[in-house]
Order: structure tokens, then C-alpha cells, then sequence
């Protein structure tokens, strides 16, 4: 048994955490933190937990070295490395959920984020997708849960990536719900704003667009363009990826190769010929979906889906604690999706 | 370890009622059935299912005796009770989620849904809504699964009606979730007939009144009006309660009769006073939340919300069934709400 | 051609109301303010004006005296006061939006919404329910436009509160859009506190729960209960009305009296006997559709179904400002429902 | 003042067409049929119409020549171009909003939607994409409306195909309202198989992507994939386009571009750099914004919104009419984008 501390869990990514957590055989929650809402129980702020997880919330700017196991990061960025610097001290796990451990590059990070709050530690840390750096993961102490974007543009990516089978960029168009901008008080995501609508946002400028560059730039030398889109739901996002392949591949046969680079990986599910992912069959699951096509002329298209949540943050770092404390990676996650 | 089968598996209730079951720790899901989809995997079906749960659909017109411990029904009214005639045998538990076996009196349900297909099991029938009946339910082979506006109305108004206190008669403005009316393709649950409306329908013409009024009749003599309403949104049900008190009763001091009424009821959630349920906090639960005002001139309001595929449906079923199987009442039912 | 001004633009109504105002063929936009805005053009604000609407926004707490011949004043309570204080002239007409004048009562008034900032206009206002007070209408140069709530119940009970046919008190259960909600960032009207969930807020403690007791008082002895509902869709009100008749009524009796009182006015639209009304079937314009039922036990259900933004508030601020200028009620009004 | 029909009146595209009609000042609608629902009046089979347009539905397949001035087919394929046989005169103008007359190659369209039943008429049909075609509709009596996803995918790329700008083929990222599937009762389009959920349809296979093909390859050689996503909304086209110049622009040179291609083009907005489109900023206009961004390395992303129902369908084919008749293109059609 392990004991966990969740900081900064009253956001979206918090509410899903402590939710898989709760359930985990292995974990018990010992300490959770808000600084708005210290002193209020978690189902305060979340009634969901009423009569199931009443644990009072800990200002998180108090010291809290030592007191778990392992240690989820749900703070904005910036604030996750100064916090995380705290904490760090090779014994307990630290998974940040924020983007300040996602670069090994920090100039990269700088770039896109601003200054580093604790340079030092990038070295430590290891970027956790599993299903690609499950091995690094086994020893780390410090683990950069991937963006929710990311998640779904580089696992379609990955597999066609390292066999050197694209010719020229990919195009990467993304559709998200709501969810993934947060549960800040913001004009942009109120019902009103989003119901009944669709744009696409940050085009060209988006913070995920280096991190999914840096991680397939590691397989392949190829140059990726991402837009994102904001979906009118709660839960869920859907990658489209456009390109070419150098020469021509079945798309019966590019399956193969991509069921063959996730066996072993149990919540990657590679869907047969003619088949297509749909956020609904992922949602509240920790599964990334997969489905492709390609065609005689070497054109090709990856679809993937993932709830963002789960396999795109909680879930996934749910995931990577189990990697480095040991435990079998599915262990607490086998959440079936939910449907309707 | 018991076996069960659930017989018209490719619904809304079907598909969450083998959710459920698959990670239910007691039993084994030996046998499911559609008379359309038969000879396909359930996951052929429902994709969310895929790796986890691959049984083939039988036809639901074979014949099933003796194969399972348990039967679930999810079939249409009439199918149902002819079905179970064919199952009965005193020995396996029959959970129906149709009304076929709702109603003690024949005359009653035939008024509403017409001639009964095996009136001589009535009998054996035992309502099952646990709060309330779960005596009864320990011994039962047979039980009708309550419909979903039912269980949302009757769990407020039954510790209200109990103590006597209602004057005159009650008004149920109930609101639901599309996934209540099925998966069949009929055009008024189009997305676009659904979407960004709302309106009431079979206004003083539902089945599930005289449900409500035959239940309610039990404990008090009260007049119910009913008044269900289309949510645009996929599941939940919140039903507002009106009515006068026949002397009036603080807020808290009901509060306190409904939690001893409701203690040892794990499924039943009673809010602080000036706290009112939001069907969000029940979302694929088997939680049923209520919260209530009353004013000094003796006006009450009570307000529940449950998830109508699950306490209203499916989850019940299954709390149904540990009652009739001798097991804890909550076994594979701690599934958290899921937000947002 | 009447110029108008619109002061507080920048919010829900101040859209729709620039949106039927550019369309009015009588009237010229002459102004548009907002203090947060001033400088940009109103479709910069609202893309959605691109090429048709270009006006630039001043400052909303400059003097805009003598500037317009009909005011509307989209601004909160309070701050609406303290403006039409310096409008009003006895000339311009201001259609005042807030709460601010639609008390005739001061003390009720402040009772709700603290200090009235203009006491002594409220001698000059008239209540902008044009149904009922049509009349008194035609002679007012200050118009304290009705809450969205307060139209959506008044307007169903009206006819029969006038007949005396109410006995005891009535229930009324309504169900809003997000857009009654206006447009700040606020936590509790984020996407994802909203989609997918229902509930009730404000339980016995709505500010429009006395605007609608002072309205049907004037024609009848009735107490109200008032609890207000948040839909997760964007426009669109439906309320549904419960009580009891001193006698019965047969349900076309009581709609021919419906008829009968609403004769002569173009929005409201009786229903048939065994038809009920759906928010999309008045969506976007500025029609209240109201259906009923009566039982022979004395119950009656009456249900309204309104657009909050339009009749709900800026087509019934320009439908009252047509009767003041004199103009044909319907002016500038004919928007059909749009659907779907 | 010119007399219409709608044939096929009562599903979405009829709706909306009846909608714009009835406030076309120079069109008197004298036809509405439906085979389902003949002898209802329009306004029972759309309350939405109540007061406002209480047309009986006659039958469709009765002989309705020289009955109006313009006929507006909104009938399944096959069937449109039988009927449009029988009332071509060579006088009446015909619009069909079916794909029967979308095609100059009869062998074209026969490969996708199977024999064509009235092939001698295609050779005088016109393909009614007005800022492209406006000279050649000028004169037409039959004009092919096109499908919502060309009409989206078509505007955006019609500037730099024209141009001879794109180097290789382009990728079209298209996601749309489920309204554009029609008013069937089919699973696929229910509330709870869309809600909360998105995904990739048709992929590869998608009827309207020979149609963008055979259009844009008349200004250009290039390969296009298209991919059609189903939005959980109501209303509305959001259109990616991706690929490569074949040498830089930069994107305000583009946009000039896309300013003078459209200069004289009432309903195409390009909006300024840095902004791009919402389909909240067009639903119920006959509006296509498009905004565009190019990179240095000579890849584009260009974007368009539109209402499919209005500017994907039944706004064009109006559009399109009043082209037809010499009447101002805009005529009828000043409807304003409704937000929220």
C-alpha cells in the first residue's frame, strides 16, 4: 500500500485522479490540497465524493516533503516545477500533470513556457508515455505526464514514424472537448460560448505543437503542423493525422505493423479494416483507439481517440505511477468506458 | 460465483447492466442475447466492449433454461413476461426490466400496457426498490425492476408519505435524459429533435404514473400529478416534488426523518439543508441524491436526481440481485460519479 | 425612423437586441456602448456583425443625453437606475432591461436588490408586459422590461388568476437556458459545469419569485412557488404551472378562455388541446406558446414555452418600444422560430 | 412577385427553405407537398409555423407542372431528377437540392449514386455555387445546389487553386452538424448515439468528395482526401484545409487574394489575420467565413464556416433563385448570425 498526495486537486484533472485513485487496490489517498478551498473537505468541492471520499483539502503551498509515497502534480505550469523542486528527493515518485517536465530540451521549454522554475530537475525526469518509454519509466522518480494532445497525435504517429514510412510533413488536426481548457472561470468556455459551436483556436501557435515535435522528431525527420479544435462536449478528443507514405503499404498491412508496436501495451486497441474510433467508446476509459486507411496513390489517414481526462492526463499518469512503483500498469484502470 | 445471462443485451440498460456485471467480483456473464445482432460479438455491437468483454450474442427467442443463475431481462413489455414464464422455475433469479412484473395488480398493468402474458407469476413478482422492499427481495425469484421516473419520485416522497404528513395531493415535475426512451431509431429522439430543446410530453398520459400512484397508495392516501420532461442530454433524471405539508416541519428537521429513513440505504444520499442534487454528481452511479426545503406556511419541495441507466435501471437490477443472492447490497456497484 | 441607442451592448440581450434592431425598419442604431469595449466595433465584439453592423462602442459612462430617441439600457441592476436618472427627460424613451423598474413598490424593490439608485423615477415606469399592460404602454417613456422568468409564468396564469379560477396556491417549475445566465465568466456557467447535467439553484430564493407574486397579485389572491432549473442548452424557456380549479374546466373550455384573453396579441400562440409546447418551436423569436390540461378532480398543468433573449427579453423590449412610438406592436418582429 | 414550390417540404432542408421563403419579399409560396403527410397543414408537421404559414402539404407524386414559377426539389436523389423530368419546361426554374444535377459526367455521378433517371436534362444543369458559377446560373432553368461539404471545402480552396498556388494534394478536415444527415429516424442520429461523442464517418468513401473533386479540378490538378467528422451540434460546417504552396505567400498576401476573388460576393467574409472562423458567427445566415494562415516553409491551413442548412443548402439554393431571376443575389436573405 502506497499513500498518495494529490496537489492542486480541484481542478478537472484533480476530480478524475482522485476518482481513479479512490479505486486503485493499492493507494490510499493521504493528502490532497487546494489553496482556494483549504479547510473544505473534497466533497465540498466536488459532491460527487460525498459519503466516499471526505478528505479535508491541505493548503498546497504548505511543506509537504515526506508525507507520501507518491506525489500528483495538478498545478499550472511554472508552479509544478517550483513545487516539485520541494519535493524532490529520489525516493518518493513525483508525477507532474503540467508541462514543465515534459521537455528534455530546456531551451525548447523556455521557448514556449518562459523560464524554468527548477532546470536542475529536467535532467531527472522522463516523459512519460508508457507505451513508448516504458522501460525509462520503471526507474524514474520524476515523470512529465504527456499533454492530452500529444497523447493522441503521437501514438497514431509513432508506429508508421519509426518505420521511416512517412514522405514529407503530417497533418495533424485535433478535436477536443471542453474539458481540457480547465475549470478556470474563462468567457471562452462558457456554455454559451461553446454550445452550438465549432473553431478551431491557437492555429500554428499552439504549446502542444513543440511537444509533439520533439517526441516524433526522436523516430522520424519529419515536420508536423497542429490545429486544434474545440469540440461542444465535455470529454474526449479525436486526432485526424494526413500524409504520405514513401511507398505504398495495405492498410491491412500497416495495422499489422501498429498492432505488432502496441502488443503488449493494454490500452492501446488497434481496430480492425474499415473501422474507426469514436470518442464515445473511449470515454471515462483509459484506451486510445486507433484506426487507419491508407490508399494506392500513399496517401494515409490515422484516427485516434482518447478521452482527455483519462488516457490524456489522470489516467495516464495513474498509468506511469504503476510503471516506477512496480505494479502491474493496469492495475486501477480497468474503467470501462461509459456509454451513452 | 454466479452465472448470468442478459437477455435483449444490445440496449441502453443492456449495455450498462454488462458494465456492471463485467466488474462485478461475484459473478460470471455466461450468456447474452438479441434476436437482430445474433451470431455477433457484444463487442461487435458496442466497440466500447472490445478486449474486454467478446461473448457472442445467442438469439433471445432460443430456448436459455438451466444455463444461468440469474437471468436479466431487457426486453420490451409482453416479451418480457412471456420470457420469464419460460424461465421461471423457482430455483434461477429472474430480474425484469420491463414493466411486465411492476404491477401486484393484473387489472391494473393490463389497463396501461394490456393483456399480461403470465399473469400466473405475478404472484411470485416482488417490486424491486430496494429502499423500500428489500425484505421482501431476499426471498424473491422474481423481480420487477422499477422504472426509472418511479424510483426518482418515490424515493423522495416515501419518507415524507410514511409519516403521514402530506396534505392533499403531490405534483412530480420529472426531467430526463434521452437515453431513457431506448436505442431504437424513432425520429423524435433524433439528435436534432433533442438538441437544444426541451419540452414535456405525455403530460397526464405516462405509464409510470399509475406506477408512482400504485406505490405511493401503499404508505398514503395521496393523489399524484406527473409531468415528465425531455433533457437534452444523454442521462439523468431530476425530479422536483411540490406539495404542502399537513403541519409545517422545518427544513432540517425533515432532513433528519429522511436520513433515518434512509440509513443502512448505502445508494442514498441526503444533502445538507440549502444543498440541492444536481444530476452531474450522480452520473454513472447507483446514487440516488435528494436534498428539500419546506416553508413556514407548510409548502414542501423535494428534489432527487439519479442516473436513470442505473439506479434507474441497470444498477438497480443489480442491487436487486445481491439482495435476492444473499450478498452485501453495494457489491460492483461502487462505481463513482463521473464528472465532469 | 427613430434613433436608438443601446447601452450595455456587449452582453447576451445586447446582442440580440442590436441583432432585431438592425432589422427594424423603422429604427436607426445610433448608438452602442460598453465600458470594457469602448473603442472596438460592435463586431469585433460579435464577429457574428462582420459587414453589417460596424458601429464603433463608446464609453457606456459618457452623457448620452439628447443622442437617441429610444434608449435601451442592457446594464445590471443599479447601474441601470443610476443612468436612466440622466436620460430621462419625458421625451426619449428608456426601456430599461434590469430589475431596476420593475417594481412599482420600493420597498419590495430593495427588499431583492438592495437600494434603489432612482426612487423617484419609479412613479414613471410602466411594466413592460405588453399582454397585460398594453394599455399603459402606449403613454410610457420609462419601461421596466419583465424578468425572462416572470414572462415565461405570468403570462400562462394570467387568464386564469384573472377568472378566479385558481384555488390555493401554484407551483411553477421552470427550466432555463445558460443565456438567461448573461454573459461573465463565471465558474458555475463553464461548459463543463453545465453539458450533460441538470439542476435546480436558487430554491425559494429567486429574485423573479416576487416579481412574479407582485404581477399575479394584481388579479388574484395566490401564493407562488417558484423553482428555477438550469438547462444545459443555450436559449429557450419552458415552464410548467401546477395547481388546483375552484371547479373544474374542461381542458378546451379553459383553452378557448386562453384564446379569448390573448385575442389581439400577435406572440402569444394558444396551442390545441393535447399539444404542448417545445423551447424549439419558439426559439429565436418572440412568440409565447402556452398548452394546458385540466383533470376532472379540479388539477390543472399549464405549460409556456418562451426565448428567453427574445420574448424572454430584448424582442419584448422592442416589442414595447413599438407600442410606445406608436408603432404596429409586431414591427421589426416577424423572426420565425429557427429549427432546428 | 413569383410563385414557389418546395417539393419534399417537411424535412430540414424544407424547413429551412420555407423559413427563407416566407420572408422573401418578391416570393408568394404556393406549393408544399409531402407524401408522408399530405393533407397536414405545413404548421402541423413544424409548430414552429403556427400563425405564420398554414399551407396543406399536397402529395408530391401528384403532377404539380405549371403550378409555380420555381420549383425547389428537396427530395432524395433518384427521385429528385425523375420529378425534375416531368416539370422541366424550359420555362419554370427548377432547384434541386439533391445531387441529381450536380454532375456534368453522367458516368460520374451514375459510379457514385447509381443510374441516373433523367439524363438528358443534366446537360441543363448548372452547378449553383453562385461565387463561382454566377454568370452561367444568370441563364439557367435547372440548377444542381450543392452539397454542404463542397460548398464548404469549394469557397476556401477555389482562390489558390485558381492561382495555381498548391503544390500536390490537399487534405480536407471537415466537421459537421448532424442536421446535415436529414430527418431520418435512423440510430446513427439519435440523441444519445451523438451527444458527448465525435467521430470520422465515410472515410474514404464519402459521396461528396468526387464532387469537390470534379469542381476544384476544373481550376486546378490536384488530389484531394476528404475526411467528414459528425459535430454533437445541431448546426453548421467547420472546414481544415491543409497542404503546401508551391512557393510562399505570406498570409496577408493570401488574403488579399481571397478579398479580390470575393470582392462582389455578398456572402463570403475573409476575416483579418489572426482571426479565424466560428460556426457560431454564421448559424442561420447564408454566410462562409474562411480565414487563412500560411508558414514560411510554404505550408497553408486555410479555414471556412458555414450554416449547412442555410449556405450548405437551402440559403444557396435561394441564392441561387434570385440569381436565376435577375433579382438582387442577396434578396430574402439578410438573415443575421443567431448567438447565443
Amino acid at each position: 500500500m502506497w499513500s498518495a498526495g494529490v496537489l492542486g486537486a480541484t481542478g478537472y484533472t484533480g476530480a478524475v485522479l482522485l476518482s481513479i485513485l479512490s479505486g486503485h487496490p493499492d493507494i490510499r489517498i493521504s493528502l490532497v490540497t487546494s489553496n482556494t478551498h483549504r479547510g473544505k473537505r473534497i466533497s465540498d468541492v466536488f459532491p460527487l465524493f460525498r459519503d466516499r471520499l471526505e478528505t479535508r483539502l491541505e493548503a498546497t503551498d504548505e511543506d509537504h516533503r515526506s508525507k507520501c509515497d507518491v506525489y500528483f502534480l495538478c498545478l499550472p505550469h511554472g508552479t509544478a516545477a517550483a513545487k516539485a523542486e520541494g519535493l524532490f528527493d529520489g525516493r518518493a515518485l513525483i508525477v507532474d500533470l503540467s508541462a514543465d517536465f515534459r521537455f528534455e530540451d530546456p531551451a525548447l521549454y523556455e521557448r514556449h513556457y518562459g523560464a524554468h522554475r527548477a532546470k536542475e530537475l529536467q535532467a531527472h525526469a522522463v516523459y512519460g508515455l508508457p507505451e513508448i518509454h516504458r522501460e525509462e519509466l520503471k526507474a524514474a522518480k520524476l515523470i512529465g505526464n504527456p499533454g492530452c494532445y500529444p497523447t493522441s497525435a503521437i501514438l497514431p504517429l509513432f508506429p508508421l514514424l519509426r518505420q521511416g514510412l512517412a514522405d514529407g510533413g503530417v497533418f495533424i488536426d485535433s478535436k477536443s472537448g471542453v474539458s481540457g481548457a480547465g475549470r478556470e472561470a474563462r468567457m471562452g468556455n462558457l456554455f454559451c460560448e461553446v454550445a452550438e459551436g465549432f473553431r478551431a483556436y491557437n492555429v500554428g501557435v499552439h504549446r502542444h505543437e513543440p511537444e509533439i515535435q520533439k517526441e516524433v522528431s526522436k523516430v522520424a525527420e519529419v515536420k508536423i503542423t497542429f490545429v486544434p479544435h474545440l469540440l461542444p462536449m465535455n470529454r474526449g478528443i479525436l486526432t485526424t493525422v494526413y500524409g504520405s507514405l514513401k511507398k505504398y503499404v495495405a492498410t491491412e498491412e500497416l495495422l499489422h505493423t501498429f498492432r505488432e508496436t502496441y502488443r503488449g501495451s493494454p490500452f492501446v486497441r488497434i481496430l480492425d479494416e474499415g473501422m474507426y474510433p469514436d470518442t464515445r467508446f473511449v470515454r471515462h476509459s483509459n484506451y486510445c483507439d486507433i484506426g487507419l486507411k491508407t490508399f494506392e496513390d500513399g496517401r494515409f489517414i490515422l484516427i485516434s481517440a482518447i478521452d482527455n481526462l483519462v488516457k490524456g492526463a489522470s489516467g495516464q499518469a495513474v498509468q506511469n505511477m504503476n510503471i516506477a512503483l512496480g505494479l502491474d500498469e493496469a492495475k486501477g484502470l480497468g474503467l470501462l468506458p461509459q456509454y451513452p
